[in-house]
């Protein structure tokens, strides 16, 4: 048990949080995703290729597509080649480049059923091969369009987080804020946070952390449609009363935030995690508005470019 | 705080909505939309596309789809166009316009993976051109069987409400009633209300509203197969109380409602939200029947029209 | 106020069920969709198309598929007769006959985007109506994909529930009981009932009806993978206790039922609905066994033709 | 009643597991499959095709595609050599065996929508026959694409169980433990567990099991991203209290296990089941670790090779 700690024996772990006392670095990256690799099994069996696919930034994705395209095509026409160009009418037997694209641009009308007939299959086994590609094309197209909505209508949550998390000044003494927003144009109810802090010493690493649930004032909000300021109250109930400062200079924190909504135009609730380290706590400083009313005072604007915005002040 | 909720001051906001009490305008569209303007960001980065794609209504969707065609085909006659049209067989030469057409029709011939080969590609260039264009449109058509399949299996709640909110005579005093119905075949289970009522002053908009969670004499039912009432009785511990021809005159509410069921044909949670403002609150007025036996007595019929038919009466 | 249920005068409705206490005619069909007939809107409006096609039988289905392809076809093929057959390549001209059939099949080879290319367009118009045909081709196997999908993935619960509920005897005295029994190969988890009966006079029809949630002995079961026997204990809180013959000879009574549970293999909540009319309930039965250890006594038997199986008994 | 459970006869199964106490052999296979057998039904209302496609092992899968796609174009190939191949184009009628396998490949070039055009059907019959062809291909790659949707997209826990569950010390007693741990790239938060014991006699099979619903240290878990130890003290609370070497030896004992998690790529809730027997649990064992920091101290490493690793001890 660290220093910090022992003045706080009453305050419990109320609930698992799945992580390791012992484990080291960060627990989530700033992402969401938890700091954890997994060893000990062939790298198929620990990938999920429908996760990694529809996880993919869509550069990447398109990208790995195409690339595939080309790469069965290229295989395909060596095939074809292997079993002779005889086998297929049309080809433009000038010189062996000529042949060659020849019969890749064969290979891609068939594995995509444009099939021109310009160049067409004559043999038994050009026929056969033919008729395989085209299935495996459709095949493939049948996976794409899966792999595409798989994508886009993954249910996620799009919000933004402020960059820092503040000790700010409130009520009669202080409270540790963060907020969020929604960002696009989709519709969040029922949002529930949940706020767990990992508290260790920065000089011994190898100290046990400790976890707490932090209360929050409101955990629970009907429609996510501006921002959300969630609150910690720094009271007696909480690991940072009275030890604010300490914890800043030599303890090692973290903020384990998971936001779920219910997302109404995919229907689905939503998961979203941050956290937030040590460094990224600033002690004194409280958030500036974000949203105001339009000129013509018939609607709110929420300015998301000054989710981080804050002044420095001083805590009681 | 505004002078009609000085007198209830032990009414609390029971849960937070997410609305500002600064905020100016409407809080919902009537069709449940927040009134909230997002800003600060680039408009892609405010927008999921998704989110967009299946929330247009059906011609704009069609017309989307039939323009990105026209315009995609346009784009590769040109590239065609450019590579030189005699890389192309078949085409008609007898004039420029014939050519164009031609080259037009043999991009959508490729692009759809017709391929009647009657236009078909030779050289490098075009056979490539062409190769990428049958990827393309058939990527295209990926996306637009995610898009129908999102669109239409997107679900909704299909509920029709009243228009106006009645403030009518209930038991030994009175109540705020709104009914809904849901006017498809589909099946909803298990339906839930939640109403929020904001309230201001007219006369000083910048007075912050206050919220309230009014209680509703049933909020959960089982099957939503006929018309729904919800009332809201107005009692001691009703905002409304006492206070009802002040607010319609003087004061600026708006009620938030929020209906969430199980619909058994999507098999998912279905979400519909709308708003009364005080102008479409109607005191003294209650609702006339919109269900009947049918004429063989073997089932009940249930009238969409009549669903906002009320008669005005008198409030004790 | 009927005469059965002055008695029981203590007991309410728990919650309400969304049916009318005036409504006439049995309340739920045997297959669980709600006897209500939807009037005052043009039939477009009090239609999802999605719920509609996704509900339809497979022959009919499939025959709606087959006939729209046909018509579809023969207005395209109508439409390039009138631009003039001429503007089509490789058209048997022999006999009127053969070249409408021949312009039906070029269609046709559009619509599906084969594209033989034995019979291609030339001119302008039949190239453009050829251009958009198989675009509409593409988006209606697009829709047929997304419909096909939304059928086979659509959750259901695959329940079989017995004919009749059965007034048997149980403990100290006698309880109401059906059956159920999921009887395909999917797992259902956690399921749970909900059982209210409705309970009117035979002989008077115009008497309200009245709403009864009735407790079960088990209303939750952890894997549903057996047979599943509902038992609600006629005890002192049930309106049926004392009153039995009674109800079954001058009283109407509607059994509804509503199970609710996990499939593991859609990963999704399914629902199930049925009742239970006067007619349908035995006074004085019970059920026999439907399931036994097989020969090897490895495993366990369920054997779902045995799931109506009762044999009379007198009640105590 | 068994002699094991006399002792415990305060202990009650407080959840009904749905499965029968005079069940032979296992209940639950080690995969969480039940073992049960459905009788009295032709097959093919007991099967779900749909559960049993995308339940297919990917080989079985991807032949079963192939296996349809070859019997397919052999019949239609029949077909079109019983309407005479003097109504294809394009035909190689050099010897029996060419035109066969031309009629076939004009089949798949038909089914796949290539239609390279080589091959053309001229006469009514075959053209007709050619357009139900190319619809039924369509529409079988249409439901190709919803079963290869449907089964990437088909919410999966990937968890991996240890083999066996262990009877260890457990602070001033002793424990049963099993552990699990998710193997691929999935995020699981708000994981459950639940825990169902049956107990019954090695000596007497026929004597009805019992069932327990097992207290868990910890039953919630926020995030599962390392290993989960779940752990039923053995206490007097349990019905393995001063009698495990008896249950151990004479007993026939299993072990539900349902863990229940929300995943966040799928955005739906998972579910995963396993189930130990008596030989399956070791007494007197506790389990090494299976995760530790990197090297580099940033971040921690779950080596899932480890997950069955125990060493024996002695209980106290």
């Amino acid at each position: 048990m660290s220093h910090f700690t022992k003045r706080f024996s009453r305050l419990k772990n109320e609930e698992d949080t799945g992580f390791s006392a012992t484990a080291t670095g960060r627990f989530l990256h700033k992402d969401g995703t938890p700091n954890v690799k997994r060893a000990g099994l062939n790298p198929l069996e620990k990938l999920s290729w429908y996760h990694t696919m529809i996880g993919l930034k869509s550069w990447k994705f398109i990208s790995a597509l195409i690339l595939s395209y080309i790469i069965i095509n290229i295989i395909f026409a060596f095939v074809y080649y292997a079993i002779g160009i005889e086998h297929l009418t049309g080809i433009d037997k000038s010189n062996w480049r000529n042949e060659f694209t020849d019969v890749f641009f064969f290979s891609s009308q068939t594995f995509t059923t444009v099939g021109y007939g310009r160049i067409a299959p004559v043999g038994f086994l050009a026929s056969l091969v033919a008729t395989f590609e085209a299935f495996l094309g459709l095949l493939t197209f049948a996976i794409a369009t899966g792999l595409f909505y798989g994508r886009f209508s993954r249910p996620r949550a799009f919000l933004k987080f402020s960059e820092n998390a503040l000790i700010a000044p409130y009520k009669e003494g202080s409270a540790l804020m963060f907020r969020l927003a929604p960002y696009k144009n989709n519709s969040l109810t029922d949002a529930h946070v949940i706020l767990i802090a990992a508290i260790g010493s920065k000089h011994n690493s190898q100290d046990p952390k400790e976890f707490f649930t932090l209360k929050t004032e409101i955990s629970n909000i009907n429609s996510l449609v501006l921002s959300w300021t969630v609150v910690h109250k720094i009271d007696e109930d909480s690991p940072f009363y009275g030890n604010i400062d300490d914890l800043m200079n030599d303890g090692e924190v973290e903020l384990f935030i998971q936001i779920r909504a219910f997302d109404e135009g995919f229907a689905n609730t939503v998961v979203q995690r941050t956290s937030y380290v040590t460094q990224e706590i600033i002690n004194g400083a409280k958030f500036l508005p974000m949203f105001r009313p339009s000129e013509n005072q018939q609607t709110t604007v929420l300015d998301l470019d000054k989710i981080n915005l804050f002044e420095k002040v001083n805590l009681k």
